[in-house]
């Protein structure tokens, strides 16, 4: 239980502090201002593409990617790194290629993809020249229950047609996406963890409709891409495309979830030490009712509850990512959960209260926080509901006393 | 302390629910598409007009406004009318002419209005003709001590002229906008509470220039005509435009706020019984792990401590319009406060709780949740932020004890 | 829904606030001492009899009870004069003759009992001659389902025999209490709501073992006979001491716990209020840092919380009394729920506030938070744990949408 | 940052835990037994003795101090084995000669005490032949503030006279305690950090009187020696029982503090562990409703939930064991901070879900929940309320964006 950053962690810290402080701050108003000025709300700014060129020529490229084609950094060694990406999360982490969902599907076609495929898509994507999207949340199943998904992938000769109608695709409004994964089922009537696969589709491909993008409270999270409802109808894919095998797809979801979620943890914890700096300095410079609201009682809770969580849930963060490297995320399984179930609700906490420091201006487009809220509040959902990851962790605790 | 629905509120409920459902609740829909085809996005959208119409027409009209200009009600007849059109709270309220802030810009000139006033603007304001805003917040000070208010309202001859700036003017975006009310310092040198003034301002004077809409969480708020950031330049109105003498600022502000946070409160126990209904809904009909959700423990409980808190909250409201009604505002005081600090708490909570129980969804376009959520999530700072509530009630409660 | 207090209730509350101020107050330190010098830990105090006779000379008894042996006050009359109890619970109560269970005991022996059943124990019961205790909650199952008691009553010629485990019969351990009323099975094989039956059993029947007095957290609670756990071994009692049939137990016990949980609920209310009180008293005069800890912003949000809480849910005290005496216990369901849910949970919250401000007096034998904490907290779960009146409120709202 | 049992820490929890299963657990129904029979409340039980003598024997003893006195681990060896003695606080800690007041005062005299001193007292302490109290805080002042504490110590010729009232100075009810630490002034002119000095007083020293033991929600802590309000009135010792010298008294406080508050925060670890054990096993064997409780969902998320913020409160104690070793306490000053006031809040949550669950039975002296939660409450309190901690954390978190 070693947590301790090493060399290289810090060699690379030191180099992404000052890589935030030169690049991605200062970048921040820019993206707001294209944004702004965009005829096409989908299309990519050209602030993130000067970022990626930086990044790249720094070495602060795809280190979320274990072995030789990423950073090749554990878990533990990528933790503080992808928590300091996480105060900018519009920029930092595509600036690194260290973005979801592109960094699941790399994990994915690293570990099951063919020569082929990985020369197709797996390079584009490490090299950050296409985005990709991951096709599974469907609008009329709770797929929380991965078992539920009932978009059809079915062979007919050297190709399979694909039908059915998924929503949440993040990124696959954008322009520059040009591959989706999509999960279905080819079996039905397998047993339930081997009906589904998941298949490599361009986004061009005939039959493919994007119908809209879907909004998270007001905002459009147009700088990702979005988050796409997709319909699907006749789409044809040559069979090659197919990753791994038929009726691999839920044990291909199984293996990205654990990266996925330990990811946004991490990035997080980022965006509640940015909350807490905001909070802190406007509680320092406000002054109401004769004295800055730093000297308000009320706030200075507010701020000592906010270090503490945050340290606490670091550290499980950080257990998570050491069990996950040491054990395998199977032994960190109940790790997983417990930070899924918690940091999202820690930084939510953290940010209502950075916003309720700021007054009006908190819910704002003046300050990040707003946004950040909104993105935090949604992973209280994404990768399944806390509620669920809760009644299976208790389960397991549950079954230690039987 | 009696609370009960007169035979005069009753037939209005009746008239008023049937009213919601025949037209508003229909009309939700084509808000959405009318907000989404509007080349201009601060542009009026027709179906309001519509709605307009018909309630007028069935005397559903000014039901917030006392005497003989408006309804004609009392704040506990008013109340019940004012939770059901929180309901649907981008419609309902304009519908009936009682949305903020026209309604507190109408009981201002109907109460220190001079005759002239009366004609010119209140007027086509109880005809639903225009609307107006109320320019009070600024950027740069903490606006919740009124008397932090630095905008300049000076005397030169026949006018006044106004410098400042001020932000979270709502409505002023909206072209048909007609008239601000602007609150600003006459006297610097005066007492307190008697520095400032309020003036009217019409939206096309030379020297105002409205230079953005504040965002809500990503919403902008463009059915009710955003919220704006506006500068004062040199603008020059004549004398007679004064509301009340100089220095009565402050006592017109403390005037309006009373009805003005009462029917916030009134709408939010109707926000908070749609997020209820909505949240019963999906949970009865969404299926996950083989049962509705409804079945789920912790949905139930959600659901026991909503009604619950909905219940408390609206006798709290009741009481409060009651007092109101019988020992004035001023009587109220604590009252008045309690709510402000405690029903927006209470509606967020249960919005929440919807927004989870409906995954995904409840974060999108999809249901009117997420929206909700942004509206009662700011009411928490509106009008000053709950911190400053509490700590004035605590202080009274205190003082029982010295 | 009007809750004013009328001309009777102001009368009996001035007296009422009279009495305490006179009697009841003055008496805490004199009860403190009488149990701490008393030989017998269940032995009742001196100062009980004194405030009693006196209670009873100036009309201020039974006002628990309806109807002509009783105050004859509606639940409305007697809500507020319930809180004013629940200031000092370990004597105005009882003070009064109002304390439970005997109020259950009497409510149940003038709606269900024989003339002959009325005579022997009703009257010594309502003169305060008397305690008496219901023997219900079994110690071997979850007695909030009462379908689930096992004690088996069973007839035998002229007399019942009555075999079971009974536990928090409280009242039980003193020696004043003459008359248990034991809830137990006559007939297995009937339907769920017809096995039960209550019946009569006098304290010094042979076969009877008080076994011990439960704890809650440290308190024996001596002051109010404890809380027993008794033993049924082949007690035998005339046939005659059967309330109503057999069979009707379970109606019986409905009958009493919509209004024993509104008692405990209007007692409550008076808790808060002392705690708060208390609270104040305490920010005003103790001095930490250099100024009372009444100017410290995190204690002033403490009280402004309470005073809202208290606010509320007085009021939704008061409407469930007004519906229990318009529509009856059975249309106030939701609402006694509602009550029993929220105001232990409220209270609670608020001792907890005064106890911090406090520091280590708060937990301690010198002031009468403690205590109170300790009895509100069992009120989750006396009656059947929160839980279960939430799921089912949760299912009742739920139904609506089906 | 590496938390990991070394292989000695190892070694020690395995003969601990089998020590626990052994011997402490079957004892504590002894102790309550030998309680319950006792004559005098304060005498100390046998049982106590025998786990001492077999402890002692096994090399279990001391274990919390460092260096050759003491077991010689470090705090993060140490934190481990606490946690396993919070299980069973009343009988553990004690066992292993490593409760509080002792082990403060064992550190002090350690590292402050003169040879005669060491040989007088410290050795007896040691050997558990006697045990002790430190008597600093007063009931008329704030004692979270030191500077606050107002008894006198006055040179007069070869001795100290003391004067002043003291009270909750734990243990000091037993009679094997045979020694004092007393904190006074002894230069009221001095500046606030030198005016305090801390002096060895002899229990039987005239002059001294024990007025009575401070109750805890009910409880008096016999098992602990109680915690006493003491009286001393010119109580005469010799100079040389002064530790350190005149004004070291808060510079020795501090030292204890750290130390302190960290076993607290260790054994309140093992404290949530022992009531999320009873809580699961309730579950799973009690039935309601047909069906076990454990399959209740409300249940499952206090399971989830508890198992979550252990997690987080383990982690955060350690890295404070880690920091107080690698830094030094005052290094450690925000993390110890941050678990004094996020610790006991935790584990008080825990204790709370888990009496819930056993109903009526969880408030009761059948299951020590009542009482470990008494226990944890207190700690809310005990060496400053946390509100005074989160005040001072959160002016160095400010201080970070002056």
């Amino acid at each position: 239980m070693d947590f301790a950053y090493d060399a290289k962690t810090e060699e690379l810290r030191e180099k992404l502090l000052r890589f935030m402080d030169e690049h991605v701050y200062p970048a921040e108003a820019t993206l707001e201002r294209e944004l702004a000025e965009a005829t096409d709300p989908w299309a990519r700014t050209p602030v993130v593409e000067v970022l990626k060129a930086e990044a790249r020529k720094q070495g602060l490229w795809n280190l979320f990617l274990p072995g030789e084609h990423g950073g090749g950094l554990t878990n533990l060694q990528y933790a503080p790194l992808a928590e300091i990406t996480g105060r900018s999360p519009h920029l930092a982490p595509e600036a690194l290629n260290c973005a979801a969902p592109d960094t699941g599907n790399m994990e994915v076609l690293t570990m099951f993809g063919t020569e082929q495929q990985k020369k197709q898509w797996l390079q584009p994507l490490l090299d950050g020249e296409i985005r990709s999207a991951f096709c599974m949340t469907e609008p009329d199943v709770a797929s929380s229950d991965a078992t539920n998904i009932s978009t059809r992938i079915e062979r007919d000769g050297d190709e399979y047609v694909i039908n059915g109608r998924k929503w949440w695709s993040s990124g696959a409004m954008a322009p520059n996406c040009a591959i989706f994964i999509v999960m279905g089922k080819t079996d039905p009537s397998a047993d339930r963890h081997h009906q589904q696969s998941q298949i490599l589709v361009p986004r061009d491909t005939p039959g493919i409709t994007i119908k809209r993008g879907m909004h998270v409270f007001g905002y459009t999270d147009g700088a990702h891409g979005g988050h796409a409802e997709i319909e699907f109808t006749n789409v044809r894919v040559p069979a090659e495309n197919l990753i791994a095998g038929e009726g691999e797809g839920f044990a291909i979801a199984q293996a990205r979830l654990g990266p996925g979620r330990i990811h946004h943890c991490m990035r997080l914890i980022g965006m509640a030490e940015r909350a807490l700096e905001l909070m802190c300095k406007r509680a320092n410079e406000r002054v109401a009712f004769g004295k800055p609201i730093a000297a308000q009682g009320v706030v200075q809770e507010w701020i000592a509850e906010s270090r503490v969580r945050i340290e606490q849930a670091r550290l499980l963060v950080l257990k998570t990512a050491w069990l996950m490297d040491t054990v395998g995320n199977k032994g960190a399984h109940t790790e997983i959960q417990s930070i899924k179930i918690s940091v999202p609700a820690m930084t939510e906490w953290i940010i209502d209260k950075a916003i309720q420091a700021h007054g009006a201006a908190g819910v704002s487009q003046d300050t990040p926080l707003a946004d950040l809220w909104a993105n935090t509040r949604t992973l209280r959902l994404a990768d399944g509901p806390d509620e669920v990851h809760r009644m299976s962790l208790a389960k397991r605790e549950l079954k230690k006393y039987l």
